[in-house]
């Protein structure tokens, strides 16, 4: 709500400066083989199968997650560079610092 | 043995030094729920949510799974010091170190 | 502009686009801290202190690291966002996000 | 026993434990290094070098430091498999999962 003081109504434009709408189909994609992956971890424990080869898919899923982020970092700050306003600019660069944050300490 | 009271006769001998059976439902239970995170941030995604509130879903995400990944690693370094035998308990060591390197790095 | 009040004559133009100028002395005086820390640990290690504390004192400076290297990433962005040229932009975003991805996996 | 051949009279007992004596020479000269990175950043920040070299160089000091910890982390493992009482065993383990935790996390 605070983000986005001059959505319009219902549409396009609400969305415009989102900034990952043209890969949608690319991350949606890697979302669903990230929960595939989630799926693949559930039936190794249930099948009890050896524990360091669990911790291997669990970092490759990890990984995969990463890249995902990393992805829409990129993207968000791509759109907070061309369509910030000068007086909105610090406020979006500390919101972005955080989450950078959150992800190097996760 | 004590972590393993159900384990059925055939197969038993091999699963045993697995070391997280006794937590199976709970481990499976947290995976369902990172499952569901997954398809959670693919909605969020899907209906171009902001981009930060999703990168955060994406650390929660993040943090469940390294969670479950220090768990079986606990399970599995407290079974290998109870169950590796003293001619394979440097292979298992090597092995666990270079499993929680993985896991630092990712 | 604002974040460079000392700029030397010579040479200000080449640096005044690297943004941590004004937080100099404190960057420098978290460096110094940090190479306390690595002098600390030295030193444990040459006393053979128990293992454990080393590594929290470990944990302790790469948390210190980090957050001199997030604190001089959003200097840079900040930056980036107000001094970059449009034909630049897109290459000073690329640069950024390679070194928030190494940060996010080292 | 091959970990610590040179172990003197006194105090040898309650430093025998402890695991790195035997590499502590390498342990020392790779804090000496990571001691000069340290040096080596604060002199990039006192020249105000290009931030995204600074964040290179902070990246490959955690990097180094991870490496210590984890080799100090696989000693400590090694030498808790081989010397821990089967009644310090649970709190050894629970300890050493914290210390991992940290460094997963840090």
């Amino acid at each position: 709500m605070d983000h986005d003081p001059l959505a319009p109504a219902p549409g396009a434009a609400t969305h415009a400066h989102h900034g990952y709408i043209g890969d949608k189909p690319r991350y949606l994609n890697r979302l669903k083989r990230i929960e595939g992956q989630a799926r693949g971890i559930s039936r190794m424990i249930d099948e009890e199968q050896y524990c360091i080869d669990i911790l291997t898919q669990i970092s490759a899923m990890t990984s995969a997650l990463e890249s995902v982020a990393l992805g829409l970092l990129e993207d968000h700050l791509g759109h907070c560079l061309l369509d910030a306003g000068p007086d909105e600019r610090e406020a979006k660069l500390a919101e972005a610092s955080r989450a950078i944050a959150r992800l190097v300490r996760s």
